[in-house]
């Protein structure tokens, strides 16, 4: 998608990658599907497990139920209702509850591999969840003339490492950046240390940017990333703005940091040609159309 | 657009005409740039004038931006300054207040008509305006094989005017349906009787359609539009939160209210292709961003 207004606010000619459009309305599809569509008949017959509560969770289930693979989800016993109802109805998963830190997550399906043979299909920390990410832009080169820039955001990497693996293997000479928030900027710090840094805090709005790099995707984002960039929680949310109210387009905060970047001209865009990937769109509108109904006569 | 999650609860193959995506996110800018680009030489040099606060106000506005063309738009004292500033500000309109009446809206733009030679160009009473609004479902057949029904929102009628001449003129075969709000029924009544209803409310959520029927389009909509199939303001809030949550699409109620006459099967959808129109994106998503704003730390 584009917008004259967009190219206008910029100066520059930018076209968007709509992920918010993909099935179950995330990236996060391409690298589930991927990974469970690469899994040997004995990996299938045993069935994959994940720890997400967030869209990584529904798009592996989904990618499982289409591939007819069972999918175990472990979730922690504080998940939102609607998670925990959207992966177990709507996309088939068994959903397992572990107490809420991270090492009960991992022990619990550590030991549900041991018992049951489970493959683990980590959210971003595997290779075949890194190519299935980086399909977004094998499209968008083949939709658009080549792009000079093309901009990812970053929370565990794994579009990121996708983004810039696909971008470069295609093209050497495109630059690719990646956006982070500020307030969770391990991948910023990491970048520059070459350790993998942690974060302080993680009350991000862009909830599913959370997470940290891994010395997997760390390392190809050394390689492939020509910068990465902060943006602040209220540029986030001009950015998420402008996509609903200019563009008319339903995206997550997550999915409007790349064009945060932009906007903010944090990315040097001016009279370029830039791709940015607008990562997914699953938000809950339920508070706004309950001011709505207010609003009814019926 | 499309949606398997559509399809599968509708038993169709539904096509959504998404002008929400069109310039100024609404279809209003067919009509009102075919009617300014028909004008003559002596026409264009005066000018065009109209009476609106809506999307039309804002679609003449910019047609008449892109084409050199002066532009007036006449305007109750309590319209929104929202409103105000997009026409006047963005799309370069000189806006004359008048009194908040029907009357006093139709006297102030006579008045300009005799005093400056101005064209007006009626947001729906109008050919012009009417062959362009049918453009939409000329892309449709374009885009798609041939739907067995059409499904367009009606409130002057401007809209389901074009559709149903457009569609009955490329193939007779396909049936053309109008969706109208229940509070605002006047088209429903009228497409029965065969004579001009008014409403007695029109406080509708979907508050585009919230005009009468002029004769031109009753007799247009009796001569080609199958039924006219009325919604309640809950269905349209439902058929519009599905298309934000379901297929990421910003869309105002009266956009919505095609796929509200679908959702509710009070068109018989079942095992037929549908193309429906999706006519408008222009809403307020301030207080929505207001509330999200609150759940920043920054």
């Amino acid at each position: 998608m584009s917008s004259r207004t967009l190219n206008a606010r910029t100066g520059a000619e930018v076209f968007l990658k709509c992920e918010n459009f993909q099935r179950m309305g995330a990236f996060k599809m391409r690298g589930a599907y991927n990974a469970v569509s690469l899994l040997s008949e004995e990996e299938r017959r045993r069935g994959v497990v994940t720890h997400s509560s967030g869209n990584h969770a529904q798009a592996l289930s989904l990618a499982a139920q289409l591939l007819g693979v069972k999918a175990v989800v472990v979730m922690p016993k504080n998940s939102p209702q609607v998670k925990v109802n959207a992966t177990r109805d709507t996309y088939g998963a068994e959903v397992v509850f572990c107490e809420n830190t991270v090492e009960a997550r991992h022990e619990t399906t550590e030991r549900l591999i041991a018992k049951h043979g489970y493959t683990l299909v980590h959210p971003y920390d595997d290779d075949r969840v890194i190519a299935g990410a980086g399909t977004a832009t094998v499209e968008l080169l083949q939709d658009h003339s080549t792009p000079e820039i093309i901009v990812a955001p970053v929370g565990g990497g794994g579009l990121l490492s996708g983004t810039s693996i696909a971008a470069k293997g295609l093209n050497s000479n495109i630059q690719v950046y990646g956006a982070e928030p500020r307030l969770v900027d391990d991948a910023y710090r990491s970048f520059r240390s070459g350790e993998l840094e942690s974060n302080t805090r993680t009350d991000t709005i862009a909830d599913g940017l959370r997470t940290n790099l891994s010395e997997r995707t760390l390392s190809y984002i050394r390689a492939n990333v020509k910068d990465i960039v902060l943006v602040s929680e209220r540029e986030i949310l001009e950015a998420m703005q402008f996509l609903w109210e200019r563009m008319k387009l339903v995206v997550e905060p997550s999915g409007a940091v790349s064009l945060a970047a932009i906007l903010t001209r944090r990315i040097p865009v001016k009279g370029r040609k830039i791709g940015a990937i607008v990562s997914g769109g699953n938000i809950d509108t339920g508070e706004f159309f309950a001011l709505l109904a207010k609003r009814i006569h019926d």
